[in-house]
């Protein structure tokens, strides 16, 4: 048996192996009559491609990908240089992960330490080195002892620096004062660097690349612009002291890398839908630097950004993962051969009764996840819709300068969020010099360097960091609400997990004192007793701020994997799953959408969630495009059109494409062709071909129509007719429908009622439905 | 605008909300007046349910479960007792996998204490205490010393038992004697008790479970009596020597416990399609019992055995492995407070000069994949084939008594595989006893107890012991070709990870003795300095492990995973993923299949496998039937059959399924209806409705046709009729055709042409295309 060559949907030249096959049952003619091959028929430049912000058709991708696989295939055998090429076009896509996880872990560890050195560059300056960070400053210091490991001489404030003095009222308020200015200065700059060479940096970028994903078409959003700007302005928002984080914007960097890497193979360059393979790579590289969570991030790309997850993509997305741990590890930003500043290891186990709080943690991740949505929703909504939204730079400005002010008398604020986050993880050892630890049997001056550290009556430095930590909580809860939608970069991961941690640490030390004064109480009795250590406060910020991300984000197994993946043990593992199953069922009853769901609303994006579950009855027929009210549907036939009359429905018609039908009377489909490509295939054969007028007859059929013996040349339009577009019946269940356009991936589908043609409906059209159905705007479905 | 209730696919019961629509660009009348609504027509029993050996339609069932659920939630608000009634429901989900959790890790923590006892029964008895295995009964000894732990008072060999001597020739022949009787004896029990009780409880059950899981129906596969059979014939397969392994075979089990307890649950029960997300999240747990890595057995649901896996199965099959993992850590069965019994932790890092043997592991692993496949197929297709596989009690007696008299000679066969594994895992420190670690220096009565163990001169015992491992080599894989098939439960991790291991151990050892001897060649000399521990054998082992069970599988990203999970840390991610990535390149050179898939294919199951790419050009007119020289297509018009004709159809074909066109004439689809839901309809018509008579006339349409006055009363059949049916046109490429089919899920799709019925493509149909595309014999498929 002969295998046909065919090219996929877009240009099919079938060589029918039976020709005049008529149908033995019935007498339907099905092909017509042997053709002429039009195999010569050049490719027209340009068909196939995409428009800005349009939705990409991953069914005619993912054929043209296997049309271009197949070639060099078949070209393998003919010459050496051909077999190399092939194994060059095997190899590339590791190549690019490779590429793109190198970049990630480099640029990850470049604004780790940047961000590092800016930050402190806010409280003081290093007097021997102007290069080094408060911390790399005084290793080199003989005269620190181990407890005052923080004041080393070369290592000057800013008061001491101008002032000449390091204590006293004067040099608080100069160094508050410098604090502000720096603050000041680097949320200008970053604002301004993002307003004027590249918008698209500002924000976390997961909302968008979650989009892109799925299959969207935003130019210039992953490109080298984007990550340059992107890069510096992340280092000096981090530095500015915003309630904001850098995690989630590693992500976007990760992906720009991707983008561009994917340039240089045209596989991947070519064909949006194997860039987009590159992508999911990339997110899980960007995860996997940001939390030093390689598997933690695999997860987090398969389970909250990516659409198309093939298993190949799996093991590649693991691959690059881990090259971009490694490079970052290897680079050793944090000085502790970790890939985070916050890894911690504990040693106690945790008892059953402190699930209790443990969920209580839960519902507070929960509660504050659905607050901070509604909030920050809000009032984006209001920034967009007002003209205040009109002034970014001021906005930012306002926003730092506020922050500062407040940040700076707490030491809690004051401090870079990623070592508060890492400083309530950590537990109480005998050599831990934080007030936090300084519980009364430590001051009494008892055996300083005990091996366990059981639990102990607080001290007033535990009484008073609790006070600091319950304002730090109420600051970062209102400024994170303010912070995220800024134009600069800002992630939300960290701020988040800085909230829970904080009500960790608190509701941690708050049971620790219970157990410590009422051990004799029913839950404490069997497992706490005097002298023993069976409260870890450290966990249970831990397990606070696991809750508060996945509120939030709503992320399931990535989150608990990725914090898993912070702590050395797997039996931590029942207290994080119990908050964060907690805290998602908490959030979800308030509403089911992760905060980057809700922005991907707000911006209006084309997005078709695979999570969110269709569960209406509502068939085809209601949803599909013309309803009765509107204009008849926009057809082309297959033999009778001239070009004035296509070219007059296509400027009639703002529609992405028409489908084609036999006859006006039969209204059985036959195709499906593109605006774009019926433009530009018109154009082009107005260029190219002779003797095509207005007057020239238009044919999608095989063979040309018999014509008067007077008329024009006719344009023959066949090889840009899509002769296997999607159908679905009247009848069919719109949530059987959704289903199709989320696992294919498809951009529109047409609906027939007994083999005739109705009506079309897009992603847009279910999107506004969906929308319609959940009583929310379903005008806020912009692009196609 | 008014929402219309309508039941999903099967039976459509559409409350037309706009009567008489036309079409108003070509005047196709679309829906018929409008109707009395048949609500009060009773689902017919049996309708929507599925033969055994059939394959599941995945959107159907998936839309009986939101029309469920949408049922449940509309009564919800009736009465307390329903809400309580939706919350059940809502939570039986997390309920059934809690249940499979703790039932898969009780059963494991039993087959491995069984399995240890009887398997040190093969060589000796506890005198104290019959139930204690060998390692248990010498615990309680005051007067061993550590260095000969294993030989204590209480515990009696055979030899020692009946001749009163315990050394010596004669006893020697005695322990032989009585280890071959009791392999024989275990051996003889298993095969009896699978063949007698459940036929099922044979093999490692993860080709059937993966066919499963796409959607097929074994009934009795997943049964308590399979369970029950399989859970004591394991561990009698195991303690017989054989050279097979539990780990397989625990997800078996597991599943069998998931499948088991989703007949406590009507949501799971009565819905094949959501029986699969239990069923999914059980073999997660199987695996993470079976290797400790709850993780990873997720991954290897997803990436190995899953077909359909959503996000909020990713989340329970993640709470079931834990689950699992936990019971089993707390029944503690191997007494190291660890879920497997060859955990390890190395603390030495590895150099970059050794990828060159890890990857050499790799290719070995590749080698003996591809290698495995071939022989065992081959074989078990002569299994298949001739008379010699209806002696299945003979062969396994037969190969149990060849693997016991070679086996018991070398110490390395004799022991249980997983100890040996656990033994070439484990580095040499200074508390091993083992004969792997007799290096000189240990044996010239040097400082013995050293923290670190510098790479040393191997002494006798570790030439005797490669003699030993070689010998051992050679005879597990000869053996494990013939193993794996035989009719007793026999998974194939572990012999594969034994031999990848004893494979490792020596490259390792090589590698170390070529570093000690040759320090100073150049790769060498810049990490391998005389007295540094610089080549760590075991890790080699465990690379080699990967491989050898990657070639065989060709597992990934799960592998990698579950390897990660035995040893402590990240770094020794890369040389795994080296390794692994290698094998399963080299695997794939010699064919793309694994074991799994090899065996699904000789079993004919139909199975379309989600990470094979079809390739080939061909379009769905070249697949679909009928072809030219078949039958014309059988096909019911809407309205002008009689139930004789439809009784005629039905007996004629073989069919499982027609379609209903409008009329011979016009071809147009209408719907498709199943064999044997129009077999189950007339048959309970023809029982509960008064009139119907073999001349009575079958419609489909919404309305009786009119008939003549004396005519006996229609048969009504709309409410089975499927008016969604999936259909392409004969142009699509098969390419397109095969995903739909891979990521809906269906059984069966529709051809047409121009909106007229040409053909039916099913599922059985690709498979058999696809085989004759690879030039494999496509009658191989069996099964529909």
């Amino acid at each position: 048996k002969k295998i046909n060559k065919v090219c996929c949907s877009s240009s099919q030249t079938l060589h029918s192996h039976w020709s005049n096959y008529i149908m033995s049952n019935g007498g339907g003619v099905v092909s017509s009559t042997t053709h002429l091959l039009d195999f010569l028929e050049e490719p027209i430049p340009g068909v196939g491609t995409y428009d800005d912000f349009h939705t990409i058709d991953w069914v005619r991708e993912k054929c043209k990908d296997r049309e271009r696989h197949r070639k060099i295939n078949a070209k393998k055998k003919e010459s050496a240089w051909e077999f190399t090429k092939s194994l060059y076009d095997a190899w590339s896509g590791w190549l690019v992960v490779t590429l793109t996880g190198l970049a990630s872990g480099a640029l990850a560890g470049l604004i780790d330490i940047a961000a590092d050195w800016l930050n402190d560059i806010k409280e003081g300056i290093c007097l021997n080195a102007m290069w080094f960070n408060h911390e790399q400053c005084c290793w080199g210091s003989n005269e620190t002892t181990f407890a005052e490991r923080d004041k080393c001489p070369q290592w000057k404030s800013w008061a001491g620096l101008i002032l000449g003095q390091e204590e006293g009222p004067g040099s608080y308020i100069m160094n508050y004062f410098m604090y502000i200015y720096w603050a000041l200065s680097f949320a200008f700059l970053a604002v301004l660097l993002v307003k004027v060479f590249a918008p698209y940096a500002c924000g976390s970028g997961i909302p968008e690349i979650k989009t892109i994903l799925s299959g969207f078409i935003i130019r210039g959003y992953l490109g080298k612009w984007t990550l340059l700007i992107k890069t510096v302005t992340l280092v000096l928002a981090v530095a500015s002291g915003l309630s904001l984080g850098k995690e989630g914007p590693l992500v976007h960097v990760a992906c720009c890398c991707g983008n561009i890497f994917s340039y240089l193979f045209p596989k991947y360059s070519k064909n949006e839908a194997k860039k987009r393979e590159v992508l999911s790579a990339a997110s899980a590289a960007g995860v996997s630097v940001a939390f030093g969570a390689p598997i933690g991030g695999v997860l987090f790309s398969l389970e909250e950004v990516s659409y198309y997850f093939p298993l190949k993509t799996l093991w590649r997305s693991f691959f690059a993962a881990l090259v971009a741990a490694f490079v970052l590890r290897s680079i050793n930003p944090f000085g502790n051969s970790r890939l985070v500043l916050f890894y911690v290891e504990y040693h106690t186990p945790w008892y059953l009764f402190e699930l209790i709080p443990f969920i209580l943690l839960g519902v507070f991740g929960g509660l504050w996840g659905a607050f901070f949505i509604k909030a920050n929703i809000a009032w984006c909504r209001r920034r967009k819709s007002t003209r205040f939204g009109k002034y970014p730079v001021l906005e930012v400005i306002f926003v730092a300068a506020i922050t500062a002010v407040v940040a700076f008398p707490n030491p809690y604020t004051r401090q870079n969020t990623s070592e508060l986050i890492k400083e309530l993880f950590t537990d109480c050892g005998p050599l831990e010099s934080s007030q936090l630890c300084q519980y009364r049997s430590q001051m009494n001056g008892s055996k300083a360097f005990v091996d366990a550290s059981p639990n102990k009556p607080a001290g007033p430095g535990v009484y008073a960091a609790m006070w600091q930590l319950c304002l730090a909580l109420i600051f970062k809860i209102i400024m994170t609400i303010f912070t995220f939608g800024l134009k600069v970069p800002a992630g939300l991961f960290i701020p988040s997990m800085a909230i829970g941690a904080i009500a960790g640490r608190i509701v941690g030390i708050a049971v620790e004192q219970l157990a410590y004064y009422h051990h004799d109480w029913l839950v404490f009795r069997e497992w706490c007793e005097v002298g023993t250590d069976c409260i870890t406060p450290g966990l249970y910020a831990m397990v606070g701020a696991a809750a508060c991300l996945g509120g939030v984000t709503r992320m399931t197994v990535s989150l608990v994997v990725i914090v898993f993946e912070l702590t050395g043990g797997l039996e931590y593992i029942v207290p994080l799953m119990a908050a964060v199953m907690t805290s998602k069922w908490v959030g979800d009853a308030f509403g089911r959408e992760g905060i980057y769901e809700a922005h991907i609303r707000l911006n209006g994006y084309p997005f078709l969630d695979a999570k969110e579950e269709f569960t209406h009855t509502t068939l085809a027929r209601e949803v599909m495009r013309p309803q009765r009210s509107d204009p008849p549907l926009a057809v082309l036939t297959q033999d009778d059109l001239t070009v004035e009359e296509l070219q007059g429905i296509i400027n009639e018609t703002s529609y992405n494409g028409f489908p084609v039908i036999v006859s006006k009377e039969s209204q059985r489909l036959v195709g499906f062709a593109l605006r774009r490509d019926i433009t530009i295939a018109i154009e082009n054969a107005r260029r190219k071909q002779e003797g095509i007028l207005l007057t020239s007859r238009v044919y999608f059929t095989q063979h040309a129509p018999t014509l008067p013996a007077d008329s024009p040349r006719p344009l023959k339009l066949r090889s840009i007719l899509d002769m296997s577009p999607f159908t679905v019946t009247d009848h069919t269940p719109m949530e059987i429908v959704v289903d199709i356009f989320r696992k294919l991936g498809l951009r529109q589908c047409l609906v027939t009622h007994n083999g005739r043609l109705l009506g079309i409906i897009t992603k847009k059209d279910i999107l506004r439905h969906m929308a319609q159905m959940a009583n929310q705007d379903p005008d806020n479905i912009m692009f196609n």
